[in-house]
């Protein structure tokens, strides 16, 4: 097993992971910026390095800054958490090189997931039902018209090297094209420093639907079901739940198995997770898979009392794993408290937080970096903390939300807690169907 | 279903039952005296009661203050949490004369189990092992040597009203019997108006374990398997854990079986409790019943996925239990935090809480009413919060523990955090032997 940690993150994720670490007697070291010396998860390490100034680019996703401070502190593996390098096959094979265990995918794996166009081909070949498309990326106008043609409007394009909603647009008909494309293009350009290109056909009232994976050294892969993540905002996950209210037990076993499939396929180490597109008919299409920890796991540890940061250690050390497949429990959702004005588009709402009471008992988890008398950086992003609660039914599940929800008192900023509390009165959402569109139509006045 | 429920009692049952009601639409009605009004108690209830100057007897002891609040509130029902009135006869008994559901036990039973003599008789009579002793109380210090001679030495007197480890005296010889007997109706008449004493056969290396109850008003009573809470100090549980390091499948189900025959034999409803002494045959004697909520509930509530103060609230509605035994699944622990100075006899550390940090994370359940800027009240018990960790073995549980315990911070006061900190390290904790004398050997040094 390792001896110490780096943990090559911040925030709430950060302190998940020296949780864990601790728990199996690792030793930790924490990075930060400038801007986080005072966040706890430089507090709860046991070694703790400065990286850099506040700009992300010269800290957190500074590859010399990091692997220099492995080799100070004598790290001899590197936790990346979520988002910054999590994903980035350069500094993956860096740490290799650097003689420093990399606990997440290695960098062909990134590679062959991270270009979206190559990792669809991957799934196509591993019998993944995939969106139908262009193959490849796409080379022109007049070829995704043509496409179009074939799979009928309303069609999506994507950056290939995209994410988060960014170079993306749907087309609805051939006059729409030429905007559309020149849009998303400039648009991926600038974000991701890559125009390519690919075209799906747009899944109309999607589900978003991802299945818990975890791989071994020795070509083990199980999945641990699945999390509904359709509750979200241009693409960005605003809550989660585990089972999936709109999940079968003969969904669950087909998407199970298509997941694995498709991560078995390239011999996949670690936890990931395959994204998946649900339609109304409950056919499913591959979306994307994350290689890496997500800011969502939690609800899947909750329903099948699993500690997946532990399992993700225990894989990249070498080993196996049980086996089997985990099924759905309890049932668990979570809320991501963000410092942002929901009232207000969901603007960021960065501060000093100057009163702070979490929520507690039966039923009630928070993962969370902050404190009373907490600077929240405008550098990084407005997730404050995750409030995920456990119950036998999704509606024990989600009253207990609304009572968790009710007592965590956050004063000094704004945070998405009063949408949270509206969401959780929502008629449609106590209902269980929902899709990807839900927060389209919602009414953003009862907030 | 009950509309509102008064809740006759402060600081974190208070709030946990204040949760529950949240969660089951269930308006709540907090009662404070003047040294709680800025608890989070009353803070988080729908309405709020001043019942009285700090003094218990004057205020959360006061039944005709109690009685008044519920009917200005238009309360249906009262739960009198733990300690306070929950156990007694007479508040049950005024509860029911004015038409306000006691959710407890009614006047006889706890009548039939508070006096421990006739609880010791009625258990006999329904077969459950009882310690051999005096038959009812004891007439003289002569009485009482005749039976320590037919039960040999050495042998416990115990006030019949007594609690907490008040009242009572271990005999080692006729020598030591009249000083004890003087000293223990002393005592008793000081502390409970009543100084009946009963002799029992002193249980030499006694592990304390308790079986958790639930029955309802159709006749069925099931258990929720054990609790072990050896760890205490002089009668003051610090501790406890479920399951039982001690226990055997074997021993669980003899004793779950004797549990729901003493239960039954007095037609029990509610949550109860009923606590053993096993000595090191695991030969198990019963000890005493507790017709109420415990402290140490929520440690059964995490190893089975149980809300045990909703069920209880449900049994009190008329609503049917399902009927089954509950076996563990997982294991959990708590440690109470209490503001007492650890290296200095426990003593109590009341003050103004300055700064309030609480662990999270997977596994890691808080029930506390304080927050940071929080005076705790010289004038009622000095607990402040309970840390509960949940995993799936003992080993697991307690590395949580520890992790947690080094996360909370709680400045302003001495708290029991060092101590729970030191024992989580003890290799004779950690190997799972102990017995209720464990802490007299503790090497306290070590805190």
């Amino acid at each position: 097993m390792f001896k110490k940690i780096l943990i090559a993150n911040r925030g709430e994720i950060a302190l998940r992971i020296i949780r864990t670490c601790k728990e199996m007697g690792i030793k930790t070291v924490a990075v930060y910026s400038t801007a986080d010396k005072e966040s706890l998860h430089v507090k709860f390490a046991d070694e703790a390095v400065c990286i850099g100034p506040p700009a992300s680019a010269l800290s957190y996703l500074s590859m010399p800054n990091l692997i220099a401070a492995a080799e100070i502190t004598n790290a001899d593996a590197i936790h990346p958490g979520y988002g910054f390098l999590s994903e980035n096959a350069e500094f993956s094979r860096i740490c290799q090189e650097n003689g420093i265990k990399f606990i997440g995918a290695s960098p062909e794996m990134i590679n062959q997931m991270g270009d979206k166009a190559t990792a669809k081909a991957t799934m196509i070949k591993a019998g993944v039902p995939c969106i139908p498309g262009s193959v490849g990326l796409l080379d022109s106008v007049e070829q995704g018209k043509k496409i179009a043609a074939k799979i009928k409007y309303p069609v999506i394009i994507k950056a290939t090297a995209g994410g988060g909603g960014r170079g993306m647009r749907i087309i609805h008909s051939d006059d729409e094209f030429q905007k559309a494309w020149d849009d998303a293009r400039t648009e991926s350009k600038a974000a991701f420093g890559n125009d390519g290109m690919y075209l799906e056909k747009y899944v109309v009232e999607p589900h978003h639907i991802e299945v818990q994976l975890v791989g071994d050294q020795f070509g083990h892969v199980c999945h641990l079901s699945e999390r509904d993540c359709s509750i979200q905002r241009r693409h960005q996950k605003l809550v989660e739940e585990a089972p999936s209210p709109f999940m079968t037990a003969e969904l669950r076993e087909k998407m199970g198995a298509a997941a694995i499939a498709g991560a078995a396929a390239i011999g996949y180490e670690g936890v990931g997770t395959i994204e998946f597109l649900v339609d109304k008919n409950r056919d499913f299409y591959f979306m994307e898979m994350n290689t890496r920890i997500q800011v969502e796991h939690p609800v899947t540890e909750e329903i099948i009392n699993y500690d997946l940061i532990k399992e993700q250690i225990k894989v990249a050390a070498g080993i196996p794993i049980s086996g089997k497949n985990y099924y759905p429990k309890m049932h668990a959702m979570e809320c991501r408290i963000n410092a942002e004005d929901p009232r207000n588009g969901f603007r960021p709402a960065p501060g000093r937080i100057t009163t702070l009471h979490i929520p507690g008992g039966h039923g009630v988890r928070v993962d969370t970096h902050v404190y009373a008398g907490y600077q929240i950086p405008p550098n990084y992003d407005s997730m404050i903390a995750k409030l995920i609660t456990v119950a036998q039914t999704r509606e024990e599940c989600i009253v207990k939300m609304k009572r968790a929800l009710s007592e965590f008192v956050v004063e000094g900023v704004k945070t998405t807690i009063p949408f949270h509390l509206a969401l959780m009165d929502n008629e449609q959402f106590q209902a269980g169907y929902f899709t990807t569109g839900f927060l389209e139509t919602f009414d953003f006045s009862t907030v």
